[in-house]
């Protein structure tokens, strides 16, 4: 019996950082958690214990903080395209570098009106984030958002659906819908202004959720990846999977009341999965 | 031997509902989480198994809903007054009702500059609060705020401290501050407007945050504290929990690097914590 | 107006630990997360932003580690006490120290029938605790357990119960029991034999909840913590909250099946809350 | 511009059920959550919000309940299977359906010496999984282990690792070597006894911990593969992902103290991440 290692790779977790830029009157921060990953020429540490190859990976660590000093402050996506420049300039042995990163949001605390130079809250459980994915022949550049919690309480019907023996579910013509918006967007280029484009497909992404007249949360999830792939011609593809958060109607007759669509029970389980992925051709 | 029942009570907890009020033209949305607790004349369930004067927490649950339909959307603490004033009226043989409320926090979404009328996305994980404690002589009201959390990059120092055989940490002028703010206030009656007051009283405490030169976070605490007690009449006394978030300064020196305060190690643990309660007299 | 600083204290939290003790041939583990805090006199810290009396917490992290050193392993409660005499002894601006500890379990792996002298696996979330309040007069000790999930198929029942307009829940004389046991108990003194005890106490809890004839959770947790005091002389008085955990029965009737008592849903809120002191007199 | 719909699934997630059969003097429990994804010609739901062709999410739910009521319990790859004969069977309209499900782990409660009939506590964080993917040409299936804490305190170094300017690790002799072990398997065939093949491949995971001269994750994690992959000839490929969980030996220098490899700091975040897919030729 012959036993192959048909894929291996190794790196660090949940490296994080909080980098402030300190400009006259005017600070900056942003907070960070990254995973680093390496594949590359280490199938003796495996088989024999021999580790001349590899780079620890409290040495990953210590580079993101090295490195966070060079550069100044910058798009998650630059800052990430940096650290792959560095791993694979400086290591021979490594044939890929991946790196999956994400970006807590803060707010300035607004006083009397005005945004404060230096003192934030924090913002939602949304992420940003971004996937790089670095080889020798070039780097593939993903950007997304994760966790942007939204809910609708008009134009969402869900009617028409195939029934079978285990069907009980109602038609429903007019439901709350609610998701999670995991997203993710290939660019064609790693030349583009990342912060800005990231924030205007934020915004398609918002505002095709709250307008579209959704027949199911297939239907709306295609109309914001089709309204993405429509506005920004950097995005060669998007992916977007979207929990179902079901927010069910109360049943009140037990006690002789209605329910005008007033009173409902947000659940976290079980909860619908829907996945897509468009691309442009 | 003999053994007593000291103290007992029971109730119902993580009772969910989401409240949609439809206005024309504007839907409003408040996400509630409730614990409810009876206290009474209960000795006989747990010694003798006799359940004749216990209402199922289940009827808890169900009345949180049939509630809500009868009352029109109101602020939380006055939605855990109507349940207050249900159950002891209803149950003759329960002596005090404790309930805990939290109301997560939606924003609407904004479209070409103007909020959605019906369409949401979630906030931070901060949280409104309220815990009323209501007995046949009363009620008390205390409301809050958890899960706050704040960062500074300016005026916090710490500085001065009492130091043993132990204490290794450095003297600090200029570090970063963070927390989560716990805070709760005791009104001095029920006769209030409480969203109103809340939304006051969470800026004071912001604002206090952001602007108090900072000795340490006692120091700030106390000043938070005693801002709202000057501020509102209505409060009669406060308490804050502040867990000290720390985010430490990361060593470059070991590769030949300075860090001018701009890159930081955020943690989760350990933390300090500092607690305290002011009060009017 | 005068404002009064009415209570506050201040310490460190999820201090985390893991102990090794190594004889020939067999070592040792326990991991520890401890909470510190201290009650004193620091009010010119709140109002003055005087640090002077203020021992920093990283001071206190630091001391556990010290004193870890330099005590053998030993009982949970007996590494809190050296602490405890350790920061009232050098610390005479303090008056109190509150220690909150907890630890996590892990068994050894069974290699061949054998429990391995130096590999383990961690244990359930269960979680043995102990909470110490020392003050200048003398130290009260208890020890505790959270997070103990159990379940049982038979002999609960929960019928009788009072009904209102809003009660829709069935008699049921054959319901699945479950609950997360969370209970403390307060020793008469410090010096006994913490870890046998524990063992013991456990057990019985353990033992009662799988073989009372349950008329209802209050009826169960009594059962608990009565044996508990009956068997126990050390604990003087025993505290138990425990979350009901409700597994339903699924209704299988809309699709021609019965279900007698086969297929239950798991659900983790809502939840009933039953909680009670026994004391021994 | 044509935006092509390039993957698309739909389906439920977080389906909980506990299955309870009851034998004569002996009840055994089993509590599963399962994720359930179709894939199918479901084009026209997104394009058109046509939903003629989507069965509910609904509706897998209520099938993994009908069918723990037609099925008697048994494994977890069987009990997926009949989900997935059942969906493909019935609904021409999908082509393939992935099933992912875990098993929480209970044990008896012990009275006595004797494990008890009917009285269970639950296990450690620990779970069984089951990873199928059924196509219309036939269907595979992996079983793995997710979640499984271990720690030893002997036979572990990192030495002679690559050095770059960054690296401040020192190398190792005697560490602590701990991990989750998240494992699983490809089986040749779905008619083997799954149930006894997870036991045997879980102890063998665990003796390889436990006994391996481990000179790196990597090196352990390739024996541990290794192992199973030579003892246990129905599974064809192991993939086993294994986080470092560092526990950093706590520096007491500063207090003219030693440390002998006595006092660690267990730590969440950063972790290593190794991970390795090994196959039999």
């Amino acid at each position: 019996m012959t036993i192959t290692l048909t894929q291996n790779d190794y790196g660090k977790s949940r490296v994080r950082l909080l980098r402030v830029s300190r400009q006259e009157g005017r600070h900056d921060i942003h907070e960070l958690t990254l995973q680093i990953l390496f594949e590359g020429d280490f199938e003796t540490a495996h088989t024999k214990g021999d580790n001349s190859k590899i780079l620890p990976t409290d040495t990953m660590k210590n580079t993101v903080y090295a490195l966070a000093r060079q550069y100044p402050s910058e798009a998650l996506e630059n800052f990430c395209s940096h650290l792959i420049e560095h791993f694979l300039t400086y290591n021979p042995q490594i044939s890929r570098v991946r790196i999956e990163a994400q970006e807590s949001l803060w707010n300035r605390i607004v006083l009397g009106g005005k945004p404060h130079p230096s003192a934030f809250q924090h913002g939602s459980q949304e992420k940003r984030t971004a996937a790089l994915n670095g080889a020798r022949e070039g780097t593939t550049i993903r950007s997304g958002i994760a966790d942007l919690i939204v809910l609708k309480t008009t134009k969402s019907a869900f009617e028409g659906f195939l029934k079978d023996p285990y069907t009980t579910l109602k038609e429903d013509r007019d439901r709350i819908l609610s998701t999670s918006i995991h997203a993710d967007w290939l660019y064609e280029s790693g030349d583009v202004e990342f912060s800005t484009l990231w924030h205007g497909i934020r915004q398609t992404l918002l505002e095709t959720f709250a307008e579209h007249d959704s027949q199911s949360l297939q239907h709306t999830l295609y109309a914001m990846g089709e309204a993405v792939l429509q506005n920004f011609q950097h995005a060669r593809e998007i992916r977007l999977s979207l929990p179902n958060k079901h927010f069910n109607r109360v049943d009140l007759s037990p006690f002789g009341m209605d329910n005008p669509a007033e009173v409902f029970l947000p659940t976290d389980e079980p909860h619908g999965l829907i996945e897509a992925a468009l691309r442009r051709d």
